[in-house]
């Protein structure tokens, strides 16, 4: 274990403990929302309860109430809320399987290989039904607007990356338009919900949203580093998920830039080749290797800059942990 | 044409006419959904709109807020929550489609042809997202709850017919329960809604709903119906869709309860055959057409008791609109 992974593990055991209760509290939340009568709703709910990963939403949800000095009362409601970004992300998780057709989430079977693409599909559905219903539960029709905005701008994102792959679009601005989208939205209504219902204003509501949107860039360029660097073992999940579908992520729009003449046409070739074999071939070949290390800087800063945003806030352990949450989204190995 | 079929004709010209304005806001509610700055999600949206069909929910949810007394200052909120039903029923179609792997959708190509699955999926999460997002923008949290309500239970029921499949479930009794789910709760959340913003007592709204719950009921049959008895051109979209997918449907059920010993075993041999001529030679032996005259008749009587549901009130245009529209359903050709 590196010095890295070691205070990481402190750290989520430190979030663990300051968040306890509010954690029982989201946890009791979703799994009032799976009681569901019938035997094969709860066998699908139970299998997806296994993908369950690093709650990032949640907990930034919940520090992000804290910080703002949330007052008893509301507790349950940023319970709530945070039940309803978790639901929301599961939603996507699922969905995006079916899309990838992929065998493996978090080491367990994905939906559609353990039943079949119709409970996959419904399953995500009945997902963002429950998440905007508990939303709606909580009587607060502009914390529902917040949210709809942000899954409208989720799928926009994911929607501009079909588009951008259709076009074979190498620029990075359609690069940083889609993860604005499909990765950004979601971490900055967390932010602002949390914010929001702990009852900051308007401004540090929208710090915290910033706060928020540049984590999630910085987690989702991570992510792509992930997709090339690490095997099925350690993430859980398929690896090279991207480059077998041929999305252009940071990373291999950085090598493509960075490269010679002959190592561009070496990637390219390799990379728009209809045989899935060649694609392994560039993952193993070093050639990203360059593209890598700047995604990786990049990736750096957008954490960096996103802990710029928390300077209005008194110093307390709830700044500090989402500093730290930040800082180690960008050094992440799954 | 038909005598039936030609005063089908003039019905709906005149719910054209009684609503024409109120339609045209939800059109322009619609469009104003799909302003987006990318071209790609502009090219599906349109795409999309043309599958567009007979606007039954939107309809319902204007005559339930005409026949409630609805006052000029809520005819915006009617208009934008009949948009709302309209999308969250696009986003169905667009995923029952990807479901049952459908090449035509009124006459046109489903999203997954046209694209690809992954497009349908997105685009799908998409309609339910702005569906949500509009519905929130009115300001009425208790409004997002019962839609959200309703699209929990419409899910619920399609689930538990994947349920019901595995379970190869012959009882009318699981049949209803996903039909009072899966297409039951959109009308009756729509009449609900419209009976809402109309200003109607709890009491009424209630009772407009039980009437939209009877409709869809007997819409669904109908479907049912049309499935094993109407050809693709007709109906532009694949037929005998629910054979082929082995779904257990109401004319089936009641062609298997009421058949001779022998026919049941030939009727259940074909239906459960792993070869899919077989589907299509059940559709065309006549062994269902004593189940199918047998679901017609359910479906006729659950029109008459959703029309009994309006007897609180008072004689009006709209009040006959929605009978007729009950009565209708019972007898569609599309």
């Amino acid at each position: 274990m590196t010095v890295i992974e070691s205070t990481r593990v402190r750290l989520k055991q430190r979030i663990a403990d300051v968040l306890a209760e509010d954690l029982i509290a989201v946890r009791e939340e979703l799994s009032r929302q799976f009681r569901s009568p019938s035997m094969f709703v709860r066998d699908v709910a139970e299998h997806v309860g296994r993908f369950q990963g690093k709650q990032i939403r949640p907990i930034l949800l919940l520090l992000s109430s804290r910080i703002s000095g949330i007052a008893g009362g509301h507790r349950r409601q940023a319970a709530m809320l945070a039940a309803v970004v978790e639901m929301i992300h599961a939603a996507t998780l699922v969905h995006d399987d079916v899309i990838d057709d992929a065998d493996l989430r978090r080491h367990v079977s994905t939906v559609h290989r353990r039943w079949n693409t119709e409970t996959s599909v419904l399953f995500g559905d009945y997902l963002f039904s429950r998440a905007f219903h508990l939303a709606a539960t909580t009587g607060d029709a502009e914390a529902c607007r917040l949210i709809g905005r942000a899954t409208n701008r989720t799928c926009e994102g994911e929607l501009n990356q079909i588009g951008a792959r259709l076009e074979q679009s190498l620029s990075e601005r359609d690069y940083f338009r889609v993860v604005y989208g499909k990765t950004a939205q979601l971490f900055a209504v967390s932010c602002r919900l949390g914010a929001r219902v702990g009852g900051a204003s308007e401004a540090l509501q929208s710090q915290l949203s910033q706060f928020g949107s540049r984590l999630g860039i910085a987690f989702q360029i991570a992510d792509d580093v992930l997709d090339l660097t690490e095997t099925a073992e350690s993430t859980g999940k398929d690896s090279a998920n991207d480059l077998a579908n041929q999305r252009m992520t940071l990373p291999v729009l950085r090598a493509l830039r960075l490269a010679s003449a002959d190592d561009r046409e070496k990637i390219r070739g390799l990379l728009f080749s209809a045989d899935p074999s060649d694609q392994q071939v560039l993952r193993e070949s070093g050639l990203l290797q360059q593209g890598i290390e700047s995604a990786r800087q990049s990736c750096e800063r957008f954490a960096e800059r996103a802990v710029r945003c928390l300077r209005s806030f008194p110093d307390s352990e709830e700044r500090l942990l989402l500093e730290l949450v930040a800082t180690y989204s960008a050094h992440r190995s799954e």
